[in-house]
């Protein structure tokens, strides 16, 4: 029996440099093109990084798209620029950009007038002499903004009434327009930080990558900047799979672009990405979901709008079953995957005290979104976005079946039919012919798709004033009389209902993810601070087994080519290190890899057959036959034992290697 | 006990029209952005399309990376114009275009040109009387050119000696510039078919797509045509994971973009793609590879380049030992990917029989290869190149090298020191310096780098003129005097050997493989031949099992939702049909899915908790308790168990189901 002994990670403090130093060493990831300068927010992911992405993708298809029976897709990323012109993407997926008058260094206007105005408050902070805590969560926010934006503070009193203007400003940064942050930079005199230089007044810069489509020069695309419009314009053919169905979901892992003003933060904020959305189509009449029941009992870590409005940082725990009960989130079906989503990460190794959903508050919403919440992940830089669930309402089919003229909508047959009152057009034909001649058309159809409210608005106005304006879809508007048209109510017997679904998007940002569980992995042993351990669980880990000999002795060579045979044989993913280096280092070089169990061969192995494996956090040995220690292994990998229960197969031990990884 | 009937699927002609219904209506794959009009060259994969070929992805990074260790990446799509400008993409990777001088239409001049000459000599056979052998592998060729084009042929006799002159034109296609392409359109009066215009001069067009990067407009990138780049840029990073030794390979999973001037061919020629490639960086001193005994007996179906020379299509079957000892194909490593590559093509369920190995001829290879081999594999389409072996020499590594001045090259220590003649460049620094000024520095280290056969050559030069022209980095050639410089020989002892590794290059076209697959699996049953079925080994299968009752009766709802918890518990693709089609028809649509087993819930579970296990394409159908058949449809899925296996735990069944299965 070999119990495990507790290790205690959180006891010391983190290390970002060295963090950083392991990442690059052993190649997780490093700047893209680095050999010719790299460009900034494109990185590469080496063997390690895209094994541990590969994993934690393989786990999300798992979790969500076979236990959900999602529908997967893979749709393509150069995408038409009228279905972004639809979506909205064209017009208004931008942020505002200033450039210094004589340098022509490029910010993004809202990133600088906040860490210009945090840069000051904090220096009136040093001036008047308040401490800082390092624990509160609001200087968490401050360490993160300052991260973003290395603009130093000075100690410089202001006057209080100027403090208030600026946490004013603050507080909605996210509100202004290019024109009302240009007033601020000419108001708090902003200037470049690093040259002192003026800057000109913001503009819109699209954040999508565009290029051309063929030769012609005719047909302009851009890069997705989401997966999700992939799964909406195909919505026709994805409800028919399901045999006409709601609700049911699409999913897709892909990646996306977006070509930031200039990204910092590393891996948070990049210009290729790796997302995973999830699109649940569901009856907007009924957000239930026939699951809930499984996951009601979960306790998350709310941080709702109403708190963050009162200028609070609290964040209630509470069970997702009472959270939708009380109002708190909308729906079950987004409760749901709240709570889906909370297991999905904590299974994959990110701290779930470190982990928090913030709901956004109305002026920070993205603008098909009707309510929404992020995963929010705590790590050096702050607290990170990393999972946004917005519930994009009807909004995207909306708009491209108006765009499209494609039905992208459910019929549900009615089993007991209803009578419903209906307002219909009735047109004088020849008369609204010779009135609109070529134009006719287009406001016949406008008026046939209005629906009820706006029907009976027109009515209004035909019966006071003879006339009413009606904005189609060509832009225009036009004039109508009630000689022409006459809106007449109806009743009608309607067998099937008719519906736009709404889309419930879980979506999540890897990338992000994936750095956090960096950083949630990433420890130091006491004996040994320069020496770090990514503690990833098994499931995520990149390479699931180290295979080391104790000398380069070709008797243990071969027994070392047979446990890999072998492993292989099991699918799993193992590394032997045949280096010249002492099995203590070896060891040390493998828990920087995060591999979580190692198998050791050493002469004893020649004489009795048997092998050691080694546990990464506790260093705890155990030993057993060749065979024996390959099949506790293989149950540790699968996820079917934990390492007590492989202590009740083999022996503990505590020979040789135990005191060489001491002393490496 | 029950006997698998053998099912005889070649039997029935293919029949393209009834698979393309299939594959558009179970939503394999379909225009991208269809309801926007589309944009040829980009599909989108649906449920079924993605899932077969994320089970195909899974099959190749098992064969691959997990089997032989290599190193993954992930790397960016978006790529600076320098990398793709040091590698020759910029320049060479173009095609010739030319335009209807009136409509403007766009045609690839080398397609037309050989579209349009291979239209006339088949109106010449036709009007010669002479028959098309619908067998003969040259037809195969034609009929695969004739879709890809549309021009149809009219019988016209030609004269024999423009018979001769078109053949010859058509064997050399692919060595024409836009200047003799123009002069066969003019010469052979070659119009636009669909109008009878004429043609431009043709252009070189750039088949990469061009972005900017960041706001500045400064950046230029282009979005990847190959992910092999990506390894070559990160081989210093991926040498010193690797322990600083070779051989090792990188292998990497991704999308790459193409601009083709006018895609046709559906999946076979597309804009965006998904590819897997595999980098694999060798000794060129020691192509041998350690696992080749592994393999040596493997068949396999060359078609070497003197054959092809010989204007033959004649395969030559032989294992891969005899080829590679005959220096058929030209070292081990080469030969080892060829003969595991067909193991994991035949895995997948590609037909051994519709593929063959063809070497490139000189004038058809890539501008950095100096060897390659393409697995082609046959469809209706022809043959297609779906996997490209190619050996990239030391081009890649020392273009990138000499670029960016980073050492992209393995450094060995000799065991035995060895005495090497070199020659030295001796430099008078003062006079070198004032005749040559800002240029000195770069002739400097352009001698330095030069290799000994080029100092020889100058030495030479020097010795009989008394000068010399260099051709330096800067593109500028500058003439250096023996009073400036003079080489000598130097005797040196080499205690470090170092090499810039070669590459052996297997690439991977998902899409055509997936399409090629679909094709090969494609048959109809004997009894109903509009019914289409889709044999997916189970590897690769969209879904594994699908689940149906024989009524909706609640009580059987309930068995069904507690037979997809078992299924999902054992992570297995489950689908129910829960339709209010018959059972019949639910078999029908899911034969079309591809799904290899199906379980049946019927009034005998509820008496005696059994179940019925049905195989896609015998019908054939057992029985047994609940928990024996899902333990057995499980070990089918891990493909532990086949079905004969299957027959010797579970009992044979001909009940119900069997019949309404003949009648649907």
């Amino acid at each position: 029996m070999a119990p495990a002994p507790v290790v205690n990670r959180t006891a010391h403090a983190f290390d970002k440099t060295n963090l950083d130093a392991v990442l690059a060493r052993r190649f997780f990831y490093a700047p893209a093109f680095e050999i010719y300068g790299g460009v900034a927010g494109l990185y590469d992911y080496g063997p390690t990084g895209s094994s541990l992405q590969a994993n934690i993708l393989d786990a999300w298809r798992k979790h969500y798209i076979i236990e959900e029976d999602m529908l997967e897709l893979d749709t393509t990323m150069l995408t038409l620029s009228d279905v972004l012109k639809t979506s909205g993407h064209v017009d208004k997926f931008t942020d505002w950009m200033t450039k210094d008058v004589k340098t022509g260094e490029i910010y993004r206007a809202d990133h600088l007038v906040e860490a210009v105005l945090e840069a000051r408050l904090k220096g009136d902070k040093e001036a008047r002499g308040v401490k800082e805590d390092p624990n509160a969560a609001k200087d968490e926010d401050e360490k993160k903004k300052k991260k973003k934006s290395k603009v130093k503070s000075t100690a410089v009193k202001l006057e209080d009434e100027v403090v208030a203007e600026y946490e004013h400003v603050l507080a909605q940064i996210d509100n202004y327009t290019g024109a009302d942050l240009y007033e601020l930079i000419k108001k708090h005199k902003i200037t470049n930080p690093s040259t002192d230089n003026e800057l000109t007044e913001p503009v819109e810069f699209n954040l999508m990558f565009e290029s051309n489509i063929g030769p012609t020069g005719h047909i302009k695309g851009y890069l997705r900047p989401e997966t999700a419009q992939g799964h909406f314009v195909n919505f026709a053919r994805l409800l028919e799979f399901n045999n006409g169905r709601v609700p049911f979901a699409s999913a897709q892992i892909g990646k996306s672009f977006r070509n930031e003003i200039s990204p910092r933060q590393g891996l948070l904020r990049v210009r290729e990405f790796t997302m995973a959305e999830i699109e649940h189509f569901v009856d907007p009449a009924d957000k239930k979901h026939a699951r809930f029941n499984e996951v009601k009992d979960i306790v998350l870590a709310l941080l709702p709008k109403d708190v963050q409005m009162e200028g609070k940082s609290d964040t209630v725990f509470m069970a997702i079953g009472d959270a939708v009960a009380q109002g708190i989130v909308d729906n079950e079906t987004l409760g749901y995957f709240l709570a889906r989503t909370q297991l999905f990460l904590t299974k994959i190794g990110i701290d779930p005290k470190r982990m928090r959903l913030r709901q956004h508050m109305a002026n920070e919403m993205a603008h098909y979104a009707t309510d929404c919440w992020d995963f929010e992940i705590q790590s050096s830089y702050g607290w990170i976005e990393c999972v946004g669930c917005a519930d994009r309402s009807a909004y995207d089919l909306s708009v491209h079946q108006a765009r499209t003229k494609t039905p992208l909508r459910v019929q549900q047959r009615r089993e007991h039919p209803i009578t419903v009152e209906k307002l219909e057009c009735v047109f004088d034909n020849k008369k609204f012919g010779i009135a609109f001649k070529k134009d006719a058309g287009t406001i016949k159809e406008t008026l046939l798709s209005s629906d009820k409210e706006r029907l009976q608005c027109i009515k209004d106005e035909l019966a006071k004033d003879g006339k009413s304006k009606v904005k189609c879809s060509d832009g225009k508007s036009y004039e109508i009389t009630s000689d022409l048209v006459s809106i007449e109510p109806k009743t009608v017997v309607e067998h099937v209902r008719e519906f736009v679904p709404n889309v419930i998007e879980p979506s999540f940002g890897i990338g992000r993810i994936l750095y956090s569980l960096l950083e949630h992995s990433y420890w130091a042993r006491e004996q040994d601070k320069a020496r770090g351990v990514l503690s990833f669980p098994v499931l995520v880990a990149p390479i699931k087994v180290l295979i080391v000999a104790i000398s380069n002795d070709p008797k243990l060579t071969e027994v070392i080519h047979e446990l890999t045979r072998k492993l292989r044989k099991y699918g799993i993913a193992s590394r032997v290190d045949d280096s010249g280096a002492s099995i203590g280092k070896k060891y040390a070089r493998n828990d920087e890899l995060g591999t979580p169990f190692g198998c050791t061969v050493d002469f004893a192995t020649l004489q009795n057959g048997t092998i050691t494996l080694r546990e990464r956090d506790t260093t705890a040995q155990l030993i057993g036959k060749i065979d024996d220690v390959i099949a506790v292994a293989a149950e540790l990998v699968a996820g079917t034992l934990d390492w007590d229960g492989a202590g009740q197969k083999l022996e503990a031990y505590s020979g040789v290697q135990d005191v060489q990884d001491q002393d490496a």
